[in-house]
């Protein structure tokens, strides 16, 4: 029987672990390394899927706590699955609901006294870390060998996730990528802490892939298996080894760590991870991290960090971050960068986008997000390319300085 | 010298005052009867230029008094017109600003107390009505010989329009038809002082046309005279009587009647006003408003109305109106209308869309409004075809029929 993921590896970073290939889904080719967009509740925050196409995005992560609260997993399996209910054609992912059962849920210990509004709510992988601090204080939701319990951040309603249930969800979504159930930590956790949950994040992965094995979604989505193990060698060695040994189709690295131990302790993930299988290093969306993420073998990243910037009006440009709502772009009759060639930049400037969020148009968050998607989807497409060249570290020299001018 | 518009009329309903012709304007030609899309702040509220033109709009409606007050139309000056600045290459038009400095300009005569927030205002001919009511009683604007003085509903500052003034405004702005500066009066209102705010539009009127006949924009831009005159009789037909002896390249028909008497206060304006000039009545957009204003002689209608019901989720279909939001549409898999063909009917389903609205996406807001605006803007081009074909009053026992089952 064929295996629903393949990866082909085209280019080699020499000295590094960084590569270029190509993922194959039953959903169309993803060239890799790549920057996944986030369509958390089935649809990309402001954007039509035709736009989200021709920004160059090659591929959707939808969250599985979204859909399973909204519209409810059953609701996309009547709709004839995720690609036809959002109306995208490319490959897609789900993850395993686990990071939002853990930081969106509500305080299940506690009752549900402060409910989150829905609308604002959002998964924030980069905010993990603050998260999951806060978990540890509250705790907001409860862990056992079985799974995790907790209550929904919409109408407080009480609900449990198993590794089985996160599986059972995803095969309903009918992502062509899928993760395994994991247990997300604070990098503040202690060292103790940190291995009993690595050790029940690897018996949870055991579970799903026993579960997907025995279904027939396993032939048309593969299930990636994540690696934890915070920041400490050790442990992030161990989950690998202990995470490759199993018959995934590909991996997940967590993303529990400081940003300044992400680039080694991914490499350390990545000497000992298989190399014919795909590596999405989760939540991550900044340029220097995608560099680092790139040259440290990680083929996937995906992150809420660019659409949720440029509804906030923050827009990357090659010479760094603007605020397009400030006062001096009002009059600034220049495309947001000069060197875009993203659909905003085509036909817009800076003071009409300006113009848009001051009057609160919706038209502004849109085109925001199409520059800002654009941006980053093209600046890994750029590593691909400079992979291909070999001239990788140079690219990131040159990006960097101009990019963070010094502040990095 | 060429004029900017010239109209041509292809077919007439026999023993109705319909016809359906063809605008020709500098940016493109418009096939009447047709509906025009409101752009309030240079954008059509959710969606992008090429999302107007693929649901069929030809045509699409700023308005002054937003654009002078945000961005200012000396930002427009510099941004190259509003074609340019919005990325809208077809035939456009700017309304006088006389209405929203009636109805949003903050009362000044009450001091400045209670500023509206600027997101949520949005000119709404349908609510003229009540608005004006409102003005009579408080009154918000100050209206002299010379123009309207009223305060700015962003920032309380104080502005006043003359007719020299909106002409000037236009021109920077430089729509292809651009109106006469006039004053809504309410259909509430006197006989005497219907007729003596309709004397002073008539002066206002030939202010506006010798100011725009002495700038060069009178080149490329056509200017439409309002008629107006409420809802009585011999006012309405001497208005139209009096704009008619004007050199306007249009004329509109101000709005300022009770829904009942609409359709005969429009068949007696056309009956008077020149038959080779187009017609635009202002702020209609109800089905059988505009098979009436059809079948009574006009050409263009505008209205929010398509837009904002689509934003509160209430949607057109051949069998009435509907609300997404409702809970029986959550798990219903069909498009919004079968028959229909619109972007959004093509792609998605009630299910979906009724998703979006519950999630807070803004998805949902551009999809509903594509529905929304093509339902209405095909309507209109219905029945253009309609009287090409000759059976105009058919289709309009046939559609409203449906439409309304008994309730119109």
């Amino acid at each position: 029987m064929a295996k629903p993921i393949s990866f082909n590896i085209e280019k080699r970073v020499s000295d590094r672990l960084g590569r270029a290939g190509v993922i194959n889904t039953p959903n169309g080719s993803i060239q890799t390394p790549a920057f996944v967009t986030v369509g958390t509740k089935a649809t990309v925050k402001a954007l039509t899927p035709e736009q989200v196409s021709e920004l160059g995005a090659q591929v959707v992560l939808a969250n599985t706590y979204h859909l399973y609260l909204e519209p409810g997993d059953d609701v996309l399996v009547e709709g004839g699955g995720l690609h036809k209910y959002m109306n995208w054609s490319g490959p897609t992912m789900t993850d395993s609901g686990g990071f939002q059962a853990f930081s969106l849920g509500a305080a299940f210990d506690k009752g549900v006294g402060k409910l989150i509004k829905s609308k604002d709510v959002e998964d924030e992988r980069d905010g993990r870390k603050e998260i999951s601090t806060d978990i540890k204080k509250l705790p907001l939701a409860k862990v056992t060998e079985d799974g995790v319990e907790f209550r929904s951040h919409i109408d407080g309603s009480k609900h449990f996730f198993t590794p089985e249930k996160s599986i059972e969800i995803q095969h309903n979504i009918g992502a062509d990528m899928i993760f395994a159930f994991d247990e997300c930590t604070s990098p503040t956790a202690s060292y103790e802490y940190q291995k009993e949950a690595m050790d029940r994040t690897h018996r949870w992965a055991g579970r799903c892939l026993e579960y997907h094995k025995k279904s027939k979604n396993s032939e048309k989505q593969g299930l990636f298996g994540i690696v934890q193990g915070g920041r400490y060698e050790d442990l992030r060695k161990e989950s690998a080894r202990t995470i490759a040994s199993m018959d995934f189709d590909g991996f997940g690295i967590g993303g529990s760590f400081n940003k300044e131990d992400m680039e080694s302790a991914v490499r350390w993930v990545n000497e000992m991870l298989p190399e014919d299988k795909p590596r999405h290093l989760l939540g991550i969306g900044e340029p220097s991290d995608l560099f680092g993420g790139v040259l440290s073998g990680a083929d996937l990243f995906d992150c809420v960090a660019p659409t949720r910037m440029a509804r906030n009006g923050t827009l990357h440009t090659l010479d760094g971050r603007i605020n397009i709502t400030n006062a001096r772009f009002a009059r600034d009759h220049s495309s947001i960068d000069d060197s875009c060639t993203c659909y905003t930049c085509r036909n817009y400037t800076r003071s009409y986008v300006s113009h848009l969020f001051r009057a609160g148009e919706m038209l502004g968050a849109t085109l925001a997000s199409i520059h800002n998607l654009h941006f980053i989807v093209k600046l890994v497409a750029d590593m691909r390319q400079a992979i291909l060249e070999k001239d990788l570290p140079a690219f990131r020299e040159s990006f960097e300085g101009k990019y963070y001018g010094g502040r990095c």
